[in-house]
């Protein structure tokens, strides 16, 4: 089928379950609250290299914030072992270290994931009421630090993901500009990758250095168009970025797919929108693109 | 003694050795290279419980970079072993991943850590001479992606310091911030924390929580004056923001010392200028306040 | 009263009639929108020396927009006559000229002001429909510029203001920059003046300088406290910045007011909240501060 | 010629005289020396349809400030009989206003404008000496205003421009991005339009409205190839952005030529490099694209 005269390729992405806690991160400015959320996200494009997949859901308007200041959400997704791990080294370290900051629990569910930094407070910590919330607060050099002590976390979805394919590079990049602006308006879904963004989308394990667990994923890559038999770059494409959806559920990560590749599909020297699967064998969930208008 | 006003306490700040190294991102425009900087030094802001330090250190401009595109200049600073290791999964997960960057060196060092990336192409990639530079081009989804092989790595210096003390929170705040924008102006080094401020200075265990390795510095804590025997904090001090710089060697630091205190001082509601110590047995680099006017 | 500790005044604001636009500015990325609407809403704090008052009012998600791209509303305040030649030549020199935008009509009302830009086609222009606007298509070097040419016009609000007094100035500023962030987010209004923050509060006329039309507010002057008789400053406030707002109607200014009032009243450091008013003389509208709670 | 592989054509850009003054506007932190700098240099891209030509021309680190904080340099280009009243009400509007401000001369002329906003003060107004200047001290709400009151001009050089044609409209936009990014780094320059780029360059008069003093330059249009007779736009070009750079001297905009042409030259998909001139007739400066290499 074709969306605005870019063709959209009959096939799927292909997501797979993770674990997700969102942390709202509020602050005496918008700015403020912006910085640590920046810090905290940080390094979190991909678990195959980095301690967590992470990234800035939305802005939260004051009035939405258990203390009535500004704040952002982010997501925080992982293994579940290693999500609480993550949740308290990112909130320790770049939250509470950050300046007015607080930091609440953003998803009501079941499982509750045990963030215990009132002991930094060594004994100096006590018990408040912020809205609705039961929190700690613990003096610190700036202030006083408010923090929830549980956080939901709720089995989502990795992995999301839509492939841009460009007349040239540029066309490609403004294009995967323009289909994240979209998506981060999109409650429940991070892409986490720089700027939104992949430009290396890679395969499973490597055909010559059997060591490497991922390599280039050659059948895509368009300055190699020649020398690869089986490519899959049509001709007259210079350029393909991917763009890598996490979400709280399928229902969030399948309207961040809509939303983005409409938004692609805007933008003058896009071709064509494909997307990334392994034939169904790593994940459960299965996005047609065909499904998104 | 007091500088514009401003009480400069006689002490000083205690460094310690670190290994740094620096990596010179470069994009398509000032932007992108930013953006791959960010999520490159993210979840960076003390190795207690991040994995690294790091930061952008500075700009650089194409007439600079060894492929004459605008690029920024990042440190990662960590214990040697754990550095080749941050090298790598940063570079990978966050500058390969991100939209038309390349990666080279940026320190001239004997020691050098390899940055086998080239792998990645599975021999796809090839040598490509970019500049002055020996360089690999691996094939990717965007384009291709030029990757030094071998970085620097020399022994630097961590929590070089000093705190701010300001009239109420806002005062603090503003100073720290402005100290932070003069800071960014210094080459060689960074303010890993979140705007490059710290909110939440520490002392080495806890008194009362055996099992914490660092608990709030009470004496330091303007809420909780009162109730601290012992405080350090001034009357009329209602805030105490810390800046913790790291950088190549001492006299990196010690001009961004100098800089960040004196902006600190320009700020209407600072009141003191401090540093934080270990009574000298934590560190072996010694920063006098009083010797960098 | 008080609300969050801080006290609140019992005077109100005097607003007055002026005429209002609204433009809607698309482009192929919500960053090329912005630079735009920044461009087009400069050099427009006060009508005292300023051609117009004009601001952003909100981003607009591609799903609102005409053109299903995404785009900012602007709106632009001026009296009647100089308005339609405000509107032209915003759009003529700042949208037009900016890569990839378009140009909409955000106000629906009986008065319409005329932007015959087409005629810049020199005859190779089109009409076009776009959504379900009628428009003209407009060829220019980077590609087509699409513009409606009819925008519609109403009386509106200038002038709603409030006064936030700090014990410091760090304190009123960040108070100052916490109530802008809260008033963007209420729709139909601008705050028109840098950062959307008045420093230098003005009185009608002058005492010595008959040729001044406006002069410095001395009685809301902290620092010639001591020099002024009836200083209007209280004891132990350092500064004051005056949030200045103008909106398509009442109902908006007085929307921003208390959002912008109760968002100020979280900063620490807010002694009080006031209103400027000529005692009734100058505008038909009466913003009271204590109706806005 | 070719320059990395991009023709660059034979001719030249036609610049002509303009009066040029610099303000150097500094403030508490960068952020707000920006905020002030943005709103004064708004509206300010033509002198066709706005009161004058204007934008930033650098970051000015706090030791090169007069008072020792960060700011931002302007430029103000126009006439000279409208120059003294832009830098009036530019100053008097939009940077005595904004928070935290001062304003310093920034250019050593012979000509000297007045700028007499000390009457603001009503008698309340006080000389002060800031570094090595004689200024004015105005007490206003937010604190003192500090301005100097004699601020240099210089007959300049407006006009400098050159166009860059892409494959498409992203190749070119992106490269004009680079190209401003480039500029920016290039002392007594400013690229006055949104962005620094311009979409919509025009020819003097039109053929088909006689009243219209300038319409649209469809030699140059891609849309319309097809249709002009003795286009100038090449086989396989979709776009073409234009960059305009007014500076303080013939110099300084040739330096800026070079460092924008450089710069678009390196993004791909950029096929040619012209300049635009009106043979000669319009002003007494000839940029030779061949000589900026």
């Amino acid at each position: 089928m074709e969306y605005n005269g870019v063709i959209i390729e009959n096939t799927y992405a292909e997501g797979f379950p993770t674990w997700v806690s969102r942390v709202i991160i509020t602050a005496v400015t918008k700015e403020w609250a912006y910085k640590a959320a920046v810090e905290a996200t940080g390094f979190a494009t991909s678990t195959i290299g980095c301690p967590a997949e992470a990234g800035i859901e939305r802005f939260v308007p004051a009035e939405e914030t258990p203390d009535g200041r500004p704040g952002y959400a982010i997501l925080i997704c992982v293994g579940k072992k290693k999500l609480k791990e993550q949740l308290v080294e990112r909130i320790a370290e770049c939250v509470l270290t950050a300046p007015t900051t607080a930091a609440f629990n953003g998803l009501d569910a079941e499982e509750k994931l045990p963030v215990k930094l009132h002991f930094f407070g060594d004994g100096f910590e006590s018990k408040v009421t912020v809205g609705d919330r039961e929190c700690w607060s613990i003096p610190i050099m700036g202030g006083d630090f408010i923090i929830e002590e549980e956080y939901g976390a709720v089995k989502g979805v990795a992995g999301g993901n839509f492939l841009i394919f460009g007349e040239n590079q540029m066309a490609a990049l403004v294009a995967a500009e323009a289909a994240v602006d979209a998506i981060a308006l999109v409650p429940g879904v991070i892409t986490p990758f720089p700027g939104g963004i992949v430009s290396s989308g890679s395969k499973v394990g490597s055909k010559k250095y059997k060591f490497m667990g991922a390599s280039t994923n050659e059948a895509f890559c368009p300055t190699i168009r020649e020398k690869v038999e089986g490519t899959e770059v049509p001709e007259g494409v210079g350029s393909i970025y991917e763009i890598v959806i996490d979400g709280v559920d399928e229902a969030a990560v399948k309207a961040a797919m809509a939303a983005g590749v409409k938004a692609a599909c805007k933008v003058p020297g896009v071709k064509q929108i494909s997307a990334g699967n392994y034939g169904g064998s790593l994940g459960p969930f299965k996005f047609q693109l065909h499904e998104l208008f």
